[in-house]
């Protein structure tokens, strides 16, 4: 068993699509927490249903049109300046805060994205956070023209990286997005942000469930299809310890723990 | 302008989704109105889901596969007695309070549903709730073996009821069904059943945003594709007065209102 590669989602793995929030409260502070989480849910129905439709748009022009929809239903109007404000954050979201660690842990193996995004944004994206330098390649779907989950965005990790997704490890926190890498055939690692206990937690304890737990119900528990990760680790921090397994399986017996 | 023929889409807009509250409410009623809006939210991620993976299961598979994920997110165990008979309302949907009225209306022109329901459940849903007598058609997707928005579904219509798209009015009030099937050459007619007005007074009067007003912003409002339906009516009851419209087109301009 060895591992050739590590690929990563971007949106939601390494990044953390839940920074938009500073820009969303500060632009609309009645209704930010709102707009934050409509505008993610609708950004990947709007993925899948595009995929479906045949009718591709960059992730970009998908991103402002859910934002289009999130503003529209919530019955707010802004101008396109504050548009712009809001789409900016996508070229700067955060790094989740065990991105960089995990990454300089795993150095030595080759490491790479593969995202919803399209090429330009994703370069925006992972140059401004600093990751191009612990990257080997960073890998947009746009080349298929079709998005995650759909099997002509998973084969673009073998085209590009010329590795076999059975010694590949697929990371995501996108549940859907490590079901279906399952489904494909990669070895995944799935990142559990939410683990069940905390969110029974939160539940249980809120008058009314409210839109970021209504996020974490339906987007960041694991998905009943049948198709389970081979790995659920609470960080991308644990990812160094896959490596060490490996190296163990592939030792002599007598030599392993 | 010639009308030869109203499909019909069932699962929330003949048939009112929301009824499934009766059920989960007493089995569950701490978590009642959580479970109707996550798992309806689910049920249709999954068909798009599954539809991209081209791992397709039947619309009554996916409708417990998604009714496990929400009782596992929300943290509640239900043995498999009361998962069966939350189940089997979706055999016994209640029709919406239009429905009936509206299908009579139309007496005269060939009425048919396209619905995601496989055919052993849309036939039992249909003859329980009497519109059997109406229908000349009930077809569901799973001769496609896909889901909508993909246009393998949408093209069952004319391969059944050798009917133009252009001179078919589909309706739907969900959205996406909506838009796609414009998309696809229909003339769509979308049931608003919430209006942007009713739902910008509910999320200003809320504390905080809860679950079923988080379902009319999710899937209740026109999406942001640039795929603007024909016609938005308030209710199906609204659909007789379009075979007046075409009537009047037809007819010689003299003769016109």
């Amino acid at each position: 068993m060895t591992i050739d590669a590590f690929v990563f989602d971007a949106y939601g793995t390494l990044f953390d699509v839940q920074s938009v929030s500073q820009i969303t409260n500060q632009e609309f502070p009645e209704h930010g927490e709102l707009i934050t989480q409509v505008w993610r849910l609708k950004q990947l129905e709007y993925t899948w249903l595009r995929s479906m439709m045949g009718s591709y748009r960059s992730f970009w022009e998908i991103t402002e049109e859910s934002l289009n929809y999130t503003l529209n239903a919530i019955g707010v109007t802004a101008e396109k300046a504050v548009r712009d404000r809001i789409m900016d954050k996508y070229l700067h979201l955060d790094p989740h805060v065990d991105c960089l660690t995990a990454l300089d842990a795993l150095e030595g193996v080759p490491l790479a994205i593969l995202s919803n995004g399209n090429q330009e944004i994703l370069d925006a994206l992972v140059s401004n956070s600093g990751l191009d330098a612990k990257l080997q390649s960073v890998i947009s779907i746009d080349k298929a023209g079709i998005f995650k989950p759909h099997k002509d965005a998973y084969e673009l990790v073998e085209a590009v990286l010329k590795v076999k997704p059975e010694n590949t490890i697929f990371v995501s926190s996108n549940a859907f997005d490590a079901c279906a890498a399952k489904n494909f055939g990669f070895r995944v690692a799935w990142i559990e942000r939410v683990t069940p206990e905390a969110l029974a937690e939160e539940i249980s304890s809120a008058a009314v469930v409210g839109p970021t737990t209504m996020f974490k119900l339906l987007r960041m528990q694991m998905e009943s299809f049948g198709m389970e990760p081979d790995y659920r680790l609470k960080s991308l921090n644990d990812l160094a310890g896959l490596i060490d397994r490996a190296d163990k399986a592939a030792a002599p017996a007598s030599l392993r723990a």
